[in-house]
């Protein structure tokens, strides 16, 4: 069973960058970063998108870093103008931006056989003061740790790699567990039994989730509990429920 | 050239919904508002996800709808027992929660050869007093509009359902029209050349997107203004200085 004093740590992200607030870009990362933090027991409670613009990005980090245990950024680190995240984040913790000589070196050599470092590339040496690095093998480039504020590349792949080196180094809770069970029902037409399946244990959480496929409605319930125990039995007595109502249900989901 | 004094109308978008968090599902809204209100001559200013509680949903909402000319929500309006997104846009906007007499004809009718309305459905009828109905096609459900604040599906071809019945609907400024240039280098060979470039077309923003492909480094460059013939002269200037100093460039981007 779970204990109700069991602390949950908790996270936020903000993704910065104008090319996801016109579309033109469709965001890869606040699912990488949520599917990322479940693993490390850490719940994902809030995301903004906000703009290439210092103020929007300071007063998002400072309204979320003080929320959470954690927060993440991606975007807006790489060589050119509208790449204002490190002097944003520097601005909203009140500390100047250094160059950090490791970082320096790390692009040096990166840059050794690449054409050599000039100006722009330094940039990406730019750190809040006090910062340490997150290391990227992808592209030289490191990302940010400065306090609880973790700021990564915009580049899916590149995030990636920086979540990988942070893998393991995060204080967690319990991992969220989930099971899925998937119907084609309306899922208005099972709502009650939904209700009552999670009214029924108090410490899981029941999310329905429609769909339209192959001309049909389905729908899958994600059941979420951070005890093994616990979720087993909601998912029986769901699967039982169903089943007597006379719904067929595919364990896993549809 | 564009007036300085010419109005901005800007539009901010809260995405409800715990599968979001979890990163159990992809969200597809973000991109999709965000290009829809490309269109209408709406920028959209601010993102935030946030998850299936009622009092996190009712602080966004009353954050983003003050700030902005209009504010989107996506999700949690269906009929199960997670759907609370119309309690919270009530509780945030002080207005209780009535059944609309014209939602519940249309669910009734949507229902009639789908073995009627039962309670679960009906639920999808309730909307925060004086509020007006978005058609929705597809799946019966409508969406809400009260004030400045348009409760969408959170199923991504039904929220487009509801942008399509929003379409021309909205008072909104000049477009922002985009021209992309891409070229096979990094972008931090041409930091200096996209900085200048951007200061000399002060009513031109100039994004830059780097990728890898084909095991090789490009970026896509976007330029971004109301004026179309700012825009020209900023392209025309951009691939002048790129092809100056030696680049290949692609317009159109690649």
């Amino acid at each position: 069973m779970t204990l109700a004093s069991e602390r949950i740590w908790t996270a936020a992200l903000v993704v910065i960058g104008d090319e996801i607030l016109s579309g033109r870009t469709e965001d890869r990362n606040i699912a990488q970063v949520a599917r990322w933090l479940q693993v490390q027991g850490i719940r994902l409670m809030e995301v903004r998108v906000v703009p290439d613009i210092e103020a929007r990005i300071v007063e998002a980090v400072n309204a979320l870093r003080t929320a959470h245990d954690y927060l993440f950024t991606t975007g807006g680190i790489g060589p050119t103008h509208d790449d204002i995240t490190v002097d944003a984040v520097a601005a909203a913790l009140g500390r100047p931006v250094v160059v950090h000589p490791e970082a320096r070196r790390i692009l040096e050599d990166y840059y050794a056989s690449r054409g050599g470092l000039n100006e722009a590339r330094l940039r990406m040496a730019r750190v809040p003061d006090g910062a340490e690095l997150i290391p990227n093998r992808m592209s030289g480039a490191p990302g940010i740790k400065i306090g609880n504020v973790h700021v990564m590349a915009g580049v899916p792949h590149i995030a990636a790699q920086m979540l990988d080196a942070l893998t393991g180094t995060l204080e967690g809770g319990a991992r969220l567990l989930t099971e899925t069970v998937g119907c084609w029902v309306a899922e208005s037409e099972v709502a009650d039994i939904l209700r009552e399946v999670e009214k029924a244990h108090e410490d899981c959480q029941i999310g329905s989730y429609p769909f339209f496929r192959e001309g049909r409605v389905g729908a899958n319930f994600v059941i979420r509990s951070t005890d093994a125990e616990d979720l087993r039995s909601c998912v029986d007595t769901l699967c039982d429920a169903l089943g007597t109502a006379g719904y067929d249900f595919t364990p896993g989901g549809i």
